[in-house]
């Protein structure tokens, strides 16, 4: 059977790239001075088939969830931060919430299961999207993550969270001194983020797996283990490597077997925004084993990735070459939540005015190489 | 005689660093996680001397003038495209110029002396600061390029565009859409901007003298020479080196002999900032040659640098290095005009939202590290 997740990514229109790279050759500027500005601008152009490309209606969904490992010791923060920060996420005072007011963008929070319950009084948190499949994942050193309908759930939950991107519509964006209408209905990009401790094991795992990298290659000081705790969390993926040899090369059974309900949702959501076409603009560490999972499962995904930073976790840089992505910041950050995603948001929309606001040699009167 | 370029700058309150170390620590997220940021929001918070820091006010000034190494063949575009930036500039056409009114910034142009004239219908330009020293530098391969009176009226004349920063005040910006109130009168950042044919050869000049670096190791391709071109400047440069060899360990030597107007307002612009405690986001090639004259004139300048970014032109990150700086952006920019630091602006508002708006551990409810 046919699953809905291999079904093919949106169409780009090819011709539009290189009407676009004409554009830019015709601004006021030496031709590529502006570096990868230009190719995101480019890109934009071909995503939404237009030469005057748009960047307003950011939607922001940060997936929450727990893992099973986190019982060899592998996080430097006991388990109950994954509901805590929920309800900091929905408080606002996280810093996704931060950023997202900033950005004006839509946030929600999807809580895709975790050890501890939710306090009843956020449950029907209007920005909260309480999903809960399980009380988080099993311990991928010694089983499969999730079984089989779990994952199913996780990743039709991560493709809901994208479907109401094609036809939201809201009218004002409203914060303290500014009220600014929205012309433009359609989300101009996605951005997920991840909430779970003990997920950079969860992550650490695929990576090791889908790039036949070693446990030592991939583990990192995640959120700030000590030394101690990086040689469990190394311990813990080797083990996870060895329970499931057998579908190491198999990116389902990967996501099974080593992800997190969070991580599942993310792979999804990647997934449908891709087949709507609506550009995705990846985060860190966890964000990137997903979508390192997506294209595994449909390499037109990739068309629609755009990748913003290089984290502090050592093995980030190895995965984003083996996606072949130029992140856009490397700032030493490692918070995860999608924090690094939502901080490149004013790049893009600069590399979007420049493109559309800037004069061309002939309408300045400024001459081109000699 | 004392100069004023040798006066101290502006003392920080580093006790406030440590405060602001202090609070970082207790915001909802892993220590260190926010990377580069946490660090520029500390910063700010000592250059501010408070713990919550504000970035508003943003004063952009490109400087504008001729090289007379332009007779070397050093530049792949004519020296007519000085002056018609200038007037692109001021129509609001240029890359800094769409770049400063997204930011919302205080926007202008000093024309430092070009080799054609600016036409009539600009000079009085409410944006225009005309202060036309020379006709351009003379030729820095075969003579100084500046008198030691251009130098000096150069320098002041940057002092003068910095000192109205502390008194402006706006009452507000408009834009489409969005009228905002601006409750800060006080210059937040300066920004720096250059335009000069001719100037990448001039600032490779200068870093060779300084760091005593061979002409191969600072020549680049600037806005896009070809390999005939590329031999061109790097002979101008070695020729240049032979003119000067008796001055090349005296910084305010080099900047008379190797400089260019524009790049000495430069210098006296970032002095004055310091002196008057306004911190100064640095743009890429050529202004960090005139960051590295302002420190070797005056180290305490040192105090209120920010580095933007780490343009393309290869000699550029061996003399960011020497300035112990660590740039926000690595994009492939080398376009000038101060664009790469107004492209990292909303990184340094992003860095001080978070400060100022995450919640803490303690008001979250959040545990902290087990």
């Amino acid at each position: 059977m046919k699953q809905w997740y291999t079904e093919q990514a949106s169409a780009i229109d090819s011709k539009l790239i290189k009407q676009a790279q004409a554009y830019q050759a015709i601004l006021t500027k030496p031709q590529g001075s502006l570096g990868q500005l230009e190719t995101i601008a480019e890109q934009f152009c071909a995503w939404q088939g237009t030469l005057k490309p748009s960047l307003n209606n950011i939607k922001i969904v940060v997936f929450a969830g727990d893992h099973g490992v986190y019982d060899q010791g592998v996080s430097a923060f006991p388990q109950a931060v994954t509901v805590q920060m929920i309800t900091n996420f929905l408080e606002g005072g996280a810093a996704i919430s931060v950023l997202s007011r900033d950005l004006l963008a839509d946030f929600s929070v999807a809580n895709m299961g975790t050890a501890l319950p939710l306090p009843d009084n956020y449950t029907q948190h209007p920005q909260l999207l309480n999903i809960d499949i399980a009380t988080g994942t099993a311990d991928l050193s010694l089983q499969p993550a999730m079984t089989d309908d779990e994952l199913s759930q996780a990743l039709s939950a991560g493709r809901s969270c994208v479907d109401v991107c094609a036809e939201t519509h809201t009218e004002t964006y409203v914060e303290p001194h500014v009220k600014m209408p929205v012309t433009n209905s359609r989300t101009d990009l996605f951005i997920g983020g991840e909430m779970g401790i003990g997920n950079t094991t969860s992550a650490s795992a695929i990576y090791a797996a889908l790039l036949s990298l070693s446990p030592a290659e991939v583990v990192g000081p995640g959120t700030g283990v000590d030394a101690d705790g990086l040689r469990r969390k190394q311990r813990a993926v080797e083990k996870a490597l060895a329970c499931h040899h057998a579908v190491l090369d198999k990116p389902y059974d990967v996501l099974r077997c080593l992800g997190g309900l969070e991580i599942a949702g993310l792979v999804g959501a990647y997934i449908s925004a891709a087949q709507k076409g609506i550009p995705v603009l990846v985060d860190g560490f966890i964000c990137t084993a997903a979508a390192l999972i997506a294209v595994k499962l449909n390499e037109s995904v990739r068309d629609w990735l755009l990748f913003s930073h290089q984290s502090a976790e050592p093995a980030h840089i190895i995965a984003l070459d083996a996606l072949r992505a130029e992140p856009l910041l490397q700032l030493g950050l490692r918070l995860g939540e999608g924090s690094g995603a939502a901080l490149a948001v004013p790049l893009l929309k600069s590399a979007l005015s420049l493109h559309n606001n800037m004069a061309t040699f002939t309408a300045a009167g400024v001459n081109e190489k000699v």
